[in-house]
């Protein structure tokens, strides 16, 4: 049995996920979940992705080899505050967190001497439903895993944390933290940013007249991230918020030259750039 | 029988899924196919899209009482010109093309008598795909065909033309063209140079190192269009400019407004913001 008792902290999407997925591999002994609201944990359990639960952290944790901290950002400060007093000597931390330099600042300034057997990590995958009704086994399969280590992490802590996610179906990588937050700057909260503003601009158009009824599948696609959770956005994106703001200032750059080439009826110029982008989009091997 | 001669000119995508769903509902007698290339027609009649084709337009239309225009924009003019003259006087004549103030302009210019029964149209529906062989019947199920009549429109040809859209599975709507030309620049045109500019950028920064590996669901969904035809999508741009330009600067505008909400920490004016997109978005019923 590869974890005997697992903690996680927030069984919601993501959580329930990982739960569920260690069950379908039968890596756990026993799965506990905590988390504020006792209603969900009951709904968690009642779906069989973890064994009982506890509202108390202290509870929830005791005796645990692994915790999973899967709670949205914006509750992590306080999560990672409560644990210090609670975690055993020898039980490895980790978490999902979609960004990991703000989480590991926190981790620093928060979690004493458990610092060392702390593995950041961030799950790349997910919809954009929440709640551990729309949690299935299957979440994490063939999708990666990174992990962002600190220096000083101890090893074992860091396999013990891979062996999980590759239990759970996923790829694990290794990363730079820096190097994570500007990756996923990029690949997924840029993409956020851009669905959300154009869903913005068609609304303010809408003041005007019908415009959303004439939408087809191109902006139905576009535009299902916009459907996602605006408080953990929100988090998300000031948790991120210089990667981010590189990111969108490259992509601002880019919409200004494609602009600017059809301002000045470069036909060239713009078949070059739909030809380029194209060629990018059908290399990218989605799986 | 709703039409007995139906001629279509382009049987790629939209004309051979035309020519599949009007099949499906027994609406013609016959369906004869007219296009550039041999080799594609016979793919088409091979898979049962048409009866028989022709690679001689006059052979193609002569004594049809319908011929859609299913060719790129950018093969409009051409076809428009040639139709002239090998058109019989009762031929009612309609297009597909997804802007519209073009093709009039190019219709009034070069349809002389005919132009009383030629009905501008565009279906709003499509694929990434192009070609017959990704031609299906039930593209236009319950999606929207909007037709953009003129002044001058016969009201009898009008008719014929709705309920060709309707035997296909659509659902009819009358517009004005330069509404329509706004509302396509907004919900479809913007999305494509948006999905196209996104792949751009982030190639861009894949130079410096692997960047689409750590892509996810939401970026895969969101680019899946900037794999359309890039001859296609110039032509759509260039055809299309002015109403493009506006919607990229409405764009443009909410896109500095919400970076602007990031830069100075503003975290509750982007929550609004979000939470405004997401009401739009899970509103927009997406059939």
């Amino acid at each position: 049995m590869l974890i005997r008792h697992l903690a996680i902290i927030g069984v919601g999407l993501i959580g329930g996920s990982l739960a569920r997925a260690l069950k379908r591999a039968r890596a756990c002994r026993r799965i506990i979940g905590y988390g504020l609201h006792e209603s969900e944990l009951m709904k968690a359990r009642a779906l069989g992705a973890i064994d009982d639960f506890s509202i108390d952290l202290g509870q929830a944790v005791k005796g645990a080899d692994m915790v999973v901290i899967a709670v949205p950002l914006g509750a992590m400060e306080k999560v990672l505050s409560q644990l210090r007093w609670c975690l055993d000597k020898a039980t490895v931390v980790t978490d999902v967190g979609s960004v990991k330099g703000s989480v590991v600042e926190q981790a620093r300034r928060l979690l004493g001497p458990h610092l060392s057997r702390f593995v950041p990590g961030h799950p790349i995958a997910g919809t954009e439903k929440s709640g551990v009704e729309a949690s299935f086994a299957e979440l994490f399969d063939r999708r990666r895993a990174i992990l962002t280590p600190l220096e000083e992490t101890e090893i074992s802590a860091i396999q013990n944390v891979r062996d999980m996610w590759e239990a759970a179906g996923s790829e694990v990588e290794i990363m730079d933290v820096a190097r994570h937050d500007e990756v996923v700057a990029a690949t997924s909260h840029l993409p956020h940013i851009l669905a959300y503003t154009l869903v913005e601009t068609l609304a303010e158009m809408e003041r005007a007249g019908a415009v959303f009824r004439y939408a087809a599948g191109g902006f139905a696609d576009c535009t299902r991230i916009a459907s996602s959770n605006p408080e953990m956005w929100r988090d998300i994106t000031f948790a991120n918020r210089e990667a981010l703001l590189t990111a969108l200032e490259r992509f601002r750059q880019e919409l200004s030259a494609l602009t600017e080439s059809i301002r000045s009826q470069d036909t060239r110029q713009v078949l070059e750039t739909f030809r380029r982008a194209k060629g990018a989009r059908d290399a990218f091997t989605w799986k």
